[in-house]
């Protein structure tokens, strides 16, 4: 079965993300726990956490969800204006981020709820870009989250090694 | 907001699928515990498991995903033909599922990995149809299974009280 | 089967936790949705999560763990040790947490990864006093978390009905 | 940080559980996608799941409550007699069993679901055994199922690659 790694990758600079974003935000979540941790220790985790089959297919389903919406080619127009709008009470979104979060364990789904909320770096850019007209990133600020909260969790169980 | 109960009731219709066909599948996974369960008594949490605001999101998406592999509008061809022949190791759908078997606990769980394995009633039906030309029920097959799970699990606990 | 509802309410007291506590942070969780929330507003949502079976049986079980842990009378004395340190990479205690959580949808779960962080109220005094000597609040912090976590998501829920 | 791996293949072993237990029940999961599949080919995978420190966690938490409830030190006596009668609608055995599951993705919850409703091999064994006088074996059968469901879906997405 095909690896779809690079492109994943190229499907998250299409949207705006670099795996220096996601990095920045994985760095983030361990900064209580370590002083002076560097960009590119963060960045093997993410590269790490990107390889695998069920994350690749969660990326690839979410960024197509919100291109959909975009598109507004969906049937379902309610679904498509709950989308478009980011209604907060849709959870779909979240389900399909805990799916790699869990992967990785109770830190990374702890790490998730954290920077979910406090929507730094990126996420805060994406979820501002998805406010504004015609741009969905219902999915893709979620999946963004669950890929660097999982990232800093392999990163905190490795350190301990 | 509104309420998609009866939306999602037609959702499901229009797909081939009926409430009772869902409360058979929840009366099927109760089988082993009582004896002569009425469909009628399943109805009433099935019914109850439709009228959650998750529920409704998770059928709304996934039911229009399989329509949009099926009328093949989406950009990403891979991810289309993943979804048009079910490919086994694709998780998203089991994923969303999850999201209904969770807010009725662990026996949902345990239910719904027993009745996908299974594949029993609808669930059959709904599988091989997936497999014929043009058809996509990827999603379709695992929200229904998700539905009887939590419905059984929820006359579970009602029943002890 | 019994409802263990008064038993966990006299669980928790005796281990320095209040319904208002509770209420306490689900309200801290509501706050940048709702101005002047009060805090009876929040009991009722404490109360019903309360009175879930799976969730008085994970209070009852995190409860006994952490007493045990604290009587010495674990026969895996490195599981003893871990769970009187409180050791950060040991998650089962998250687990079990997030076992609550999952019944009030993906809202609750974010909530949770939120307030385990920032550790408001009751919970920076339970995890200050786990640290000290002969107190174990290992599995008690995550599960009052959980608890009002998914308090606040039922509220949420419930608010734009 | 200690690697628990041995001490946990010493742990199970006690209560009667090998590794080619569990690689027997991962065997009866897969065998349908499989003809003539050896054991040797899925003791590999019990391994690598056994190497997980959230693995080797869940397995010594999980074993020290079997025991805790056998000894009948526990203060909660209510709790003690719901794992001493194996009580079916107590859910927080298979809470903690899903969170080894989730490690492995979906299909590791699907298998866990089905094994744990058919009783296969070991898992019927020791089921039987914790309905006689003074054993409890309440969350090892869990816990085992879950090994063998994530080493399972751990050797389908090793297949293909």
């Amino acid at each position: 079965m095909e690896d779809y790694r690079t492109k994943c990758i190229e499907l998250l600079k299409e949207r705006g993300v670099t795996i220096e974003d996601i990095a920045d935000c994985a760095r983030f979540l361990q900064a209580d726990y370590h002083v002076d941790l560097k960009l590119e220790e963060l960045l093997e985790s993410v590269h790490s956490v990107l390889s695998k089959r069920e994350v690749q297919h969660a990326i690839m389903t979410a960024i197509e969800l919100d291109k959909l919406a975009e598109r507004k080619v969906m049937e379902d127009k309610d679904l498509e204006a709950i989308l478009l709008r980011d209604e907060g009470l849709y959870g779909v979104d979240e389900v399909i981020a805990y799916g790699i979060c869990n992967l990785y364990g109770s830190i990374a789904l702890t790490n998730f709820g954290f920077i979910d909320k406090k929507k730094y770096g990126i996420i805060a850019k994406l979820n501002d870009e998805g406010k504004g007209t015609g741009r969905c990133n219902t999915f893709l600020d979620d999946i963004v989250g669950a890929i660097a909260a999982s990232a800093a969790s392999r990163f905190a169980h490795r350190w301990v090694k």
